[in-house]
């Protein structure tokens, strides 16, 4: 076993039980169920390719789909204490070989990405960022969760530059972004090709989409059945225990 | 009981089970499950108002309406054959107080349309009309399935000039059209502010829309829970018998 430091506020826990870690601080970020049915959802290559996640936070995203791909992984994340972290989680789990973790701002990026990726994925700060008194009190939260950064229109067109002709850009958002969403991805010439919801319980309004765009596609739009979270006893139904790896 | 004519090839169904009849005709048109759920998806006034329902076929939008406002209705549609089964349904039911009939181009009527109407619903054709020889082999079912004499972008310019503003329309559509109907409701000033997705067993993609949009409002989409048709033993779930008035 590969053994790392763990800083102060820091621990380790399991994305799948017994097979993947990762490090996180509560007082930082912690990963959440929108990465995970991000990294279940999304098109991956399964014997090589060139996977990119932005905004990876902790890194949940390339750890998750290390177990789906041999292709290369890169997450990018602006925040020197999640690199750190993604960093070591990496190690942690002895996948180096396989994924990078760049400390970079992806709009900085963007003069060097070249439409070379296969695949990325974004689970992208949320919050439109109008009103810094509205923002998380936490700094880091803040960051991953308001669009003080990079904006939902700088996810979606440096997604799409990112990506080689016919690559897939997958996001997880919430549902009073979806038009939003959809707008940018036609604008940018990720034509919407697969949309999941997801609904907290049978019988709720959705609180999350899934969405992926095909770089160059033709118009074809599939409605994936709906995600349902919690069963009727507010235990994980089977479908959110699968992506979680049980 | 009022007695109306009935031609040949014509029956009297019920919609609604010992309430509400229809006239239709198997080798002209039949009402489908998508009239009735649209018509129990769409925001109604209760006590007053104008509602329009473009592209009416035999009257089933119209008809379910009628049990859900004291408003006033009109039905529109350019198939005389279907407008003389609607009127006559519409005197069946004893509503001609409430519901007109009116056989009509809906692209002749754009320039008497003033912005009158509180609600405006269409089920409109649903198949683009490239290829003559796709088109069904039935001229009635034909013209009411596909784009023959009006395009999506059609409906949904009129439905926005029918209505005042604040009005809502709405529509029910195949998925693979979502991205195109909501891009026009947009272009259109017909804000999407609920969607609900159809899906025809659990477990299965989505295979109908419905979308509601209002005529200058801000962007807040709000994703209702899903529609699932038929239960396990493939029968109606709770839900559709409902719309169905059971």
């Amino acid at each position: 076993m590969m053994s790392v430091e763990i800083f102060e506020g820091e621990r380790v826990d399991y994305i799948i039980p017994d097979q993947l870690k990762i490090i996180q601080s509560p007082s930082v970020f912690t990963f959440s169920l929108d990465a995970v049915l991000l990294a279940d959802f999304v098109y991956v290559p399964i014997q090589k390719g060139k996977l990119l996640d932005m905004c990876t936070g902790t890194g949940a995203i390339p750890l998750l789909l290390s177990r789906r791909t041999k292709g290369t992984i890169t997450g990018i994340e602006i925040q020197n204490k999640l690199v750190s972290m993604a960093e070591r989680s990496v190690a942690l789990n002895e996948l180096k070989d396989q994924i990078s973790i760049q400390h970079k701002d992806i709009l900085e990026l963007e003069d060097e990405l070249n439409e070379e990726y296969d695949v990325v994925t974004c689970n992208p700060p949320y919050f439109e960022s109008k009103n810094p008194k509205d923002h998380h009190h936490n700094e880091h939260y803040a960051i991953a969760r308001h669009e003080i950064y990079c904006s939902l229109d700088d996810v979606v067109r440096i997604a799409a530059k990112s990506l080689r002709n016919g690559g897939k850009a997958a996001f997880v958002h919430r549902p009073e972004r979806l038009m939003d969403l959809l707008s940018l991805m036609r604008m940018y010439h990720l034509e919407p090709k697969r949309l999941q919801f997801v609904y907290p319980k049978q019988g709720k309004e959705a609180n999350m989409i899934l969405v992926e765009g095909s770089k160059g596609g033709k118009p074809d739009l599939k409605l994936l059945p709906p995600i349902i979270v919690y069963n009727e006893s507010n235990e994980y139904t089977e479908e959110v225990l699968r992506a979680y790896g049980r």
